[in-house]
């Protein structure tokens, strides 16, 4: 099954990470491949990194939009490595349940990996193995394949009241 | 700071789940309070009753709706418990900086709890104490109060299609 968390709402992360805990509860072996999250900035990683059954990986860690000095051929670059990552786990013996793929449509929307791409490995997966990809901005066509869409949506965020991000929950 | 996860869609439980990993793994305190689920019912239970510095309960495992034999007033009372668990907590000297108020949305629209109630113990909250209420149908009183709410909107499921809650997704 091919499940969507999207929206400009907060929950989609967290969503995702919810997600691996209940199928880990479940016995079911899980693989995370992020994109632009450095792999210690996030609070949940720590817990993560210690989970039994959770393969955890992350590429480009930083996005151009947040570090202009980064060069957008070498986030193109590592994001198709982290495509490519996950059509080896396709391709390959170790199976896993849910495969997640954080922010990728973030790379769809800012053309670092193709929805071509994404989705010729999309179509080899086991119909076993779930995958879920997060990020706002879901591209329509990867809506109309997906079985299962949840669009996070923004009622109150207090950044609008210029509060900004809070360590412990929004990383 | 008060959040709500709200919204038809799937996401809503699994977004506090993450939210709760998310924190703990800054070194917060965490107390969850569940209404309507079986303590061993769903995937994430598991994990979560390893884990540190979380304090978890559970209420009111069987709501009349899905459990036809039991009764409005027993599902009320246990409700009510929770509410005056919550209470005694935020009157307490135990801290915590997360405290996740699970299907509480719920249990208000179903009058097993009322809005005032939740309201008298939410204004005495210490100012660090970030409380999470979830379920959908959040009241529109409490989305006022509320200072971050997210809506999880269902823009497809496969319920629509015939196919029954998964075991390691749905539980």
């Amino acid at each position: 099954m091919i499940i969507v968390n999207t929206g400009n709402g907060k929950g989609k992360t967290t969503a995702a990470i919810g997600q691996i805990i209940r199928s880990l509860g479940r016995g079911w072996k899980v693989c995370l491949i992020q994109l632009f999250k450095g792999r210690k900035f996030y609070g949940e990683q720590k817990i993560l990194a210690k989970l039994q059954n959770l393969d955890f990986y992350s590429f480009a860690p930083k996005h151009p939009f947040c570090f202009p000095g980064v060069s957008s051929e070498e986030v193109a670059g590592e994001c198709q490595q982290a495509l490519r990552l996950f059509d080896h786990i396709v391709e390959g013996r170790k199976r896993y349940q849910l495969i997640v793929l954080e922010e990728f449509n973030i790379a769809l929307r800012d053309g670092y990996i193709t929805l071509k791409d994404l989705f010729y490995t999309l179509d080899k997966a086991d119909s076993r193995t779930h995958v879920l990809v997060t990020g706002r901005g879901a591209p329509a066509k990867l809506i109309r394949k997906a079985d299962m869409v949840t669009e996070m949506k923004e009622i109150k965020h207090p950044f609008k009241k210029g509060i900004s991000a809070q360590k412990g929950l929004e990383f």
